[in-house]
């Protein structure tokens, strides 16, 4: 049964929007409209060309009252400003869904000023360096997790679209509490955004980088691969996650730590056990989750 | 003009070695023949089976006296404890290369103690965390840097032989002084061994694994790619580059500081700036380096 409406409207079509949008259109048989919003005009336009919206509507005024699905994709300090002008516009009886990259700030907003709206925060484990929907992709979500985080007052049939719509993507779906997503999403997703700028900001500061640039392979190419992430949701997402991305940073202090002083007393055999039960750790993750 | 060796000996026939072998009989139209030192006897006639080496020999008095040519391509440690038998067997004449990860013990004992040996440290900048002959790969040092640190009595002539060798296999000529590899190294390529090791016994220790695990995705994966490099070589490669290994870690410790700091402030303005400028420094890598 397919309970997902007919009319959806996209706030933010960037590369997770502009992916929703593909998928929908790809794997739903019955015709569906999708209305896209940019604060960008020209963008917008070149979306609808492109074929990944049907129509461009440019300001959140322009929602009709008749829509029954709302997906906001924009970063999450922009979630946080549309949500007021949103819930001025929107019924009780419209389903409200976000995709943002931290959820505590966004649901707590929600439950504290609008306990009326029908809203389920979501964060879709799936994202690229590349950004924008020329990069969009209808297999983005495949077999990847997809969290979400329903307010309280969540009807069933409501929590229904939302599941299939995660199924229509091909996503897992997972279920938890903001601020269980937040802690664990630190330690699973952000510190890697970070920690790949972090090492390009010391690496490059090196009187000898040309040389090392020179020799750099596949192992600094990798590791710092998010170092190439957009810079503006980078931002967007620290700042709403502040005190378990630090959390997360100061632990990796303590490791490092910890690390230094093995190879400070010379210590082979703890050195090699060290090596053996990390990779051994790893090598069962990539085996269970991307066999 | 070709000055390679019709008989080589390759002493440890693992990734590097037996990537070599092939590469060496993909690319020379002449006969060669090369045998090879493992000190698994089995792994040793597997390899022979295999059709990567010719002939097996299992310790170094085997070598021929004749030989022109030996590549030690075992780990630091190992080296190191081959160099005085081998200096006990071969002839001023025969050029002994050596592949390992770090130059300036294996320097300075040539230096010091066998300053007659025809030697030329070498270190081509190409692995990957599968290691042994099964994964050995003819193309695995194409377009990739090969740094060299030739000895201080090392003739014209058998330097380019190692050209030769290092043209043939498709890698890239970088001449540098073994401590100056060894701390250009520690940032271009142990620090991201390390880090992923590091990463994965942080987040492990998490009271929340389980769930990180299941939700962690593609930068986790990457991030930590290293984790799962061979234990054993790991702690040999430490072990031979300590202080630049620290100096590196700490360098580290001092960015996250760094970055807490601009975090802890709310700095919105300076984290995006912080985050482009890296993005654009690893962007103009990748495209110089990469493309």
């Amino acid at each position: 049964m397919n309970t997902i409406p007919q009319q959806i409207t996209i706030i933010g079509v960037g590369l997770i929007g502009g992916s929703i949008a593909l998928g929908l259109k790809l794997h739903l048989t019955s015709k569906i409209t999708i209305l896209g919003l940019c604060s960008d005009s020209k963008r917008a336009r070149l979306a609808k060309e492109r074929g990944i919206i049907d129509q461009t509507i440019f300001n959140v005024t322009d929602i009709p009252k008749t829509t029954d699905l709302v997906i906001i994709a924009t970063p999450v300090s922009v979630i946080l400003k549309i949500l007021p002008h949103l819930a001025k516009m929107v019924s009780s009886k419209c389903l409200i869904i976000d995709v943002g990259s931290t959820k505590e700030m966004i649901m707590n907003l929600v439950e504290s000023k609008y306990p009326k709206l029908s809203f389920i925060g979501s964060h879709p484990m799936a994202g690229s360096e590349m950004s924008g929907f020329e990069n969009a992709d209808p297999y983005l979500f495949q077999n990847k997790p997809w969290i979400i985080c329903p307010a309280k007052n969540i009807k069933k049939d409501q929590l229904q679209i939302v599941e299939e719509l995660i199924k229509i993507l091909g996503g897992k779906l997972v279920v938890m509490s903001p601020s269980q997503h937040d802690q664990i999403i630190a330690f699973s997703s952000h510190l890697y955004l970070i920690l790949g700028s972090i090492l390009i900001s010391e690496v490059s500061k090196q009187p000898k980088w040309n040389q090392i640039a020179k020799i750099a392979s596949t192992g600094f190419r990798d590791t710092t691969r998010l170092a190439s992430h957009n810079p503006d949701l980078k931002a967007d997402i620290i700042l709403s996650n502040k005190e378990n991305i630090i959390d997360a940073l100061l632990k990796t202090k303590i490791e490092i730590d910890n690390l230094i002083k093995l190879i400070q007393d010379n210590d082979s055999c703890r050195l090699f056990a060290y090596f053996q039960l990390t990779k051994t750790i790893r090598d069962n993750w990539l085996e269970k989750y991307f066999s």
